[in-house]
């Protein structure tokens, strides 16, 4: 293969408390020669197939925050997780060309990368490659992993999910209807409403950026109020759930995506409700559940089957090529896809 | 026995937002012959030796209020755990005159029960009878179970107590302790502060009413961060804390004595450190683990011993007189009380 370019995104400017917007970063053109660049041992060169956009990496933009995974550094290129194919491996590789994997590279075309972050996938049929950033990957373990050690939904329980048109929140409510579950979700736009209730089978749904009132809204969608509630979005909505949470209701607390651009913290007042209903709020990220191996095969095994029973559908917005993963991050922060957000690279 | 009186503490007033004045409760005479007064089947004449003070009544007489326990009836007698002593039962009852029993009375020197809310104890040689109200009654099983349900300290692992000079606190504190852990209070007085540091063997301990910051004193404090809070207070502190809890951090929510007389919640705005830091942050009541027999079992052994070797210092706040309970509890939400609140009726 002859030089060419390898269209990489750099990290440009740290956001602040703002929203993030595409002049934060920036997409370059490098010259690039697959075939000659030099590769470290144990490292390989792969090429990203199917790029994944999540809203966690909008905490990686806070160059100078505690977070639970080191910020990207200014002037370098941004990271995630993708789908990608080895085109060369160094010498004494497990890897080799060809070989489909799963990892962090660079919002790049191409990217060298250790071979110890990587995972090797067979692609299964029916079940498109993508999907392993999505249903197969952390997404649906993290929906998987929370509901499980967390969650613990009970047939005939109410289980409402904020953000339930995310990528994560579709996957929980599915889930929790195969359980058994009554599954309320709320959502940013009336596609998604629609999406929620036409398409992935939820109870109920609601567009909470039109309902005059949260509490009204949960009221009457959950008469028998709410025994687990999927946290995506934190701030005034927690505060509205609160009070409608049943006696030894659990919250898992998996983002709060209505605060990582906000100026100033929503402070949330009916935590007394805690004590009162005697319920669990827990944080937790996908990553602490990997290590469980049973857990981890129990998730591949009963979500390809539902799939295949059609309990689950499963939806992605798919933007097309490298270049358009600045706008489409900007625009996945503010909501405009409806489902998992990839970049089809190749 | 003549007719004689029963002095009785009625409720008078809903006291809402704002802080319980002795006008909220009125002490009233009636005459009441303990002979002759009939007793239906099933109850039980109790006479009051030790009447226990607690939080949680604050939230009894919010009457209008969603809940754990039903509010006092404003007219009637408050109610509170008591040792009492048996005077009379109902033909048939399996108590008799004598027996010493736990349970739920008016704040009263004469009150008639249903037995089945009544557990019979027995005298211990060397702990007072009160013990059963405190370090071996509802707040010491609430320290213990707490501990060992949600806030599980590991030996080496720092513990922060909020309002570590109260009933619960105290016991919380010396039973991190006694499992090697560095234990850290914080209470609303000097004298306080020494009682925790001098004799209930605190590793350090600080007044957050002097200091200039929460964080600071608690940076100060706690130099490898904090694994376990128990939360006695809720509100600002909570807030300050939560940016300090290391990862995978426990906050077992005892109590928000904070929040119980603030005219406006205060708004919590750090709960994105539960994703950041994946805390668990849990609401109990006692009540609910009464039903474990073992750890009950475990509870009272372990107390005794720890009491015997001396690893835990308990400490009482008593008062005299049924008709002192009213200024007794008004003191104690002020925090005037170092240890249990006891009346001593009899």
């Amino acid at each position: 293969m002859p030089a060419i370019k390898n269209t990489v995104v750099i990290f440009r400017e740290d956001p602040g408390q703002g929203w993030v917007e595409e002049k934060h970063m920036e997409v370059v053109h490098k010259d690039f020669d697959p075939d000659t660049v030099e590769i470290k041992p144990e490292n390989v060169l792969v090429k990203t197939l199917f790029l994944s956009l999540d809203p966690y990496m909008r905490m990686r933009m806070a160059t100078g925050a505690k977070s639970y995974i080191h910020p990207f550094q200014i002037g370098e290129p941004l990271q995630g997780t993708a789908v990608a194919e080895v085109y060369r491996a160094a010498e004494g590789s497990k890897l080799q060309k060809g070989d489909l994997v799963v990892g962090m590279v660079d919002w790049a075309e191409w990217t060298i990368v250790s071979e110890k972050g990587l995972t090797k996938v067979e692609k299964k049929a029916d079940v498109p490659l993508s999907y392993f950033l999505g249903i197969l990957g952390m997404p649906g373990y993290t929906a998987y992993a929370g509901l499980e050690k967390i969650g613990e939904p009970k047939a005939g329980e109410t289980v409402y999910v904020s953000g339930a048109a995310g990528a994560v929140g579709l996957v929980v409510g599915q889930i929790a209807k195969a359980k058994g579950c009554r599954v309320i979700g709320s959502a940013g736009s009336d596609d998604k409403v629609k999406l929620l209730l036409e398409e992935a089978n939820f109870d109920a749904a609601f567009n909470y950026k039109t309902v005059k009132s949260y509490t009204d809204a949960l009221k009457e969608h959950c008469p028998k109020g709410i025994d687990v509630y999927w946290d995506n979005v934190g701030g005034e909505m927690l505060d509205a759930v609160l009070p409608l949470m049943n006696a030894h209701g659990r919250i898992p607390v998996c983002g709060a995506i209505s605060q990582y651009n906000a100026s100033e913290p929503y402070g949330v007042k009916n935590l007394s409700m805690l004590i009162k209903s005697k319920l669990k709020l827990q944080g937790f990220i996908v990553g602490d559940y990997y290590a469980d191996r049973e857990l981890y095969q129990r998730f591949q095994q009963e979500i390809v089957q539902w799939i295949k029973e059609k309990k689950i559908v499963y939806k992605e917005h798919v933007d097309e090529g490298i270049a358009s993963a600045p706008s489409a991050f900007v625009g996945m922060l503010k909501g405009r896809n409806t489902g998992k957000q990839i970049v089809k690279v190749v």
